[in-house]
């Protein structure tokens, strides 16, 4: 007899990291907020640090092919500062690990480097320590960020209530599209190396992809004019997939409006190029970073003001589950169909 | 003309750490340490927190044909548990983030949970968060710990003073002599798979190999007593890669004797069999997991209480060098032969 062998595509991301974590148990008074949201929350002598971390791995999360080393280097840092910030918090400290192998010269690693610098001096974050090993295969990044929040600050993914407002800060799908091109680009590439990219001057879709940047200003803003979100989590598996945490962890339903879903025009002539959905796009393409937030009907007026952030619909009972409302005014079903890297 | 290129061999993994890292400037008063000790120490709030992050990968760091996973989910913890106590820290959290190949089932991740979860329950640190993500090849861990220590008590590698004692606890070498046992075991198993591996009841070195512990004991003993060592780290590369870093970072000398380095009986003679020296693999062997430190020779009455604890030499000036002295009286250099990934 052979023993269960249970594939994890069949769990899936989520379900595998509920299945691994179904009996954690956490002891210290220190750990305020642990497994299940953009990072966990402890309280260290009465003041509140949060802590998150990435893997990236070669193949998986980027391709070398086109994607430049500082620019990986930023993004690296960046991808985990955005979860500090989906945190309602200040990201202060970093770690990074490297695993490299040895096609790497100490010149390409400075390149990395020159790109952690660059996003720690933007966003005002030190590097403080890491591991570095040599990898058989493939180049290996785990950052984690540590930040800062006052006691209550925080937000989680749990606290949205029936009314609230939805809001999505910047646009949405063109990291997807970025992602898209360069694949064809790399096609081609490899099918006919004399053939130079034409990048058709994408520029804004291709430095979403290679250089996305962490909403630090929206966090600002939001302390700025009073505004507590009621649930803050960052997009970085596609917007559905992100609705459905928010709402499941709410207990709560959505309804959010096509016309509102804020996608840039060069992204917009993109997908149509390609004939995708600019809408498909920017429900279930990933790597945005940006924020997704919830906020009382009272906030409203607040909000307006910010160009940078749009309300895209609102919070309904969950009996009424998670639906799209079309231009056309056909209501659909919000599934996931956000990045899964098992599948 | 083609660009530069430096092998990353040429720097090792030391060169290379201190090469990255070597404009890195840290502005936020919250960073007490940074890079360059077991771990960095962050004041936030006026107490004061230590954070340290291990990458483990499959080829490199372990071998699945002969670790089990739950041994190996309880190393991975212990390892970064060992980095916090060697900052003279208690261990309060940590995050483990991992890549998958599909070769996995659900069940090998729920072994490799059992030891991740006997870790966290036997050190009490709690488990709050990671991430999980696909690899491509081959199975990779980061795991970061966070423990919390009482301001002015962490104890760095540069405190170390000429005529203090230094100290190793439990003994040397037993991994490294495990790892040689397993690696031929393999070996012949390879070979002729039919034939089953003959441990020769070598339970102690495999042990220490495969389920190393950190020495917490040794930190309740060194608080109990009222010890405060001058300089402290863990034993990962091998003593003499370790007596190099305190007596760089502590600008001194060392003088070691070979009769008072720790050696497990077991150990001795199963490097006698291999005809080995057992002194080399206490001095190069790597993954004890034990602590060096250095303490007062006021300390000296205290710490003879504990039989876990080995005084083996004592600092000198740093013009002296790092000298160990032989049973016959001859003194030699100490150079470092410990683990180099990057070899």
């Amino acid at each position: 007899m052979s023993e269960p062998r249970t594939e994890i595509s069949s769990l899936g991301e989520f379900g595998l990291i509920d299945h691994l974590t179904r009996n954690n148990e956490t002891h210290h008074a220190s750990t305020v907020l642990s497994i299940g949201d953009d990072a966990a929350v402890l309280d260290h002598f009465g003041k509140q640090i949060v802590v998150t971390t990435d893997l990236l791995i070669e193949d998986v999360h980027f391709d070398l092919v086109y994607t430049p080393l500082k620019h990986l280097g930023y993004k690296s840092v960046v991808v985990n500062l955005s979860d500090v910030y989906a945190m309602n918090a200040t990201p202060t400290q970093i770690t990074v690990s490297l695993g490299i192998s040895n096609r790497f010269s100490v010149e390409a690693l400075d390149e990395f480097y020159e790109g952690v610098y660059a996003a720690c001096e933007k966003y005002n974050v030190d590097l403080i320590g890491g591991d570095t090993s040599s990898s058989k295969k493939g180049f290996i990044i785990s950052v984690t960020a540590i930040g800062e929040v006052s006691p209550d600050k925080f937000v989680k993914r749990s606290g949205a209530k029936k009314g609230d407002l939805i809001c999505v800060s910047g646009d949405l799908g063109a990291a997807y599209l970025g992602l898209l091109l360069m694949e064809r680009e790399k096609k081609i590439f490899l099918e006919s190396p004399g053939v130079q990219p034409d990048l058709e001057d994408q520029s804004y879709i291709v430095g979403r992809l290679l250089k996305p940047e962490a909403r630090k200003d929206i966090i600002e803003f939001l302390e700025k004019n009073q505004i507590m979100p009621t649930s803050m989590m960052d997009i970085s598996d596609g917007l559905s997939s992100e609705l459905i945490h928010i709402c499941r962890q709410s207990e709560t339903g959505c309804l959010i409006y096509e016309d509102k879903l804020p996608v840039h025009e060069d992204a917009r002539m993109f997908a149509f190029k390609l004939e995708m959905d600019p809408t498909a796009c920017a429900l279930s393409g990933g790597e945005d970073y940006e924020l997704l937030f919830t906020i009382r009907q009272e906030d409203y007026e607040k909000i307006v003001l910010n160009e940078q952030i749009s309300v895209i619909g609102y919070i309904t009972e969950a009996t009424e589950g998670l639906k799209i409302q079309t231009r056309s005014g056909k209501e659909h079903s919000i599934t996931a169909q956000g990045w899964n890297s098992f599948k």
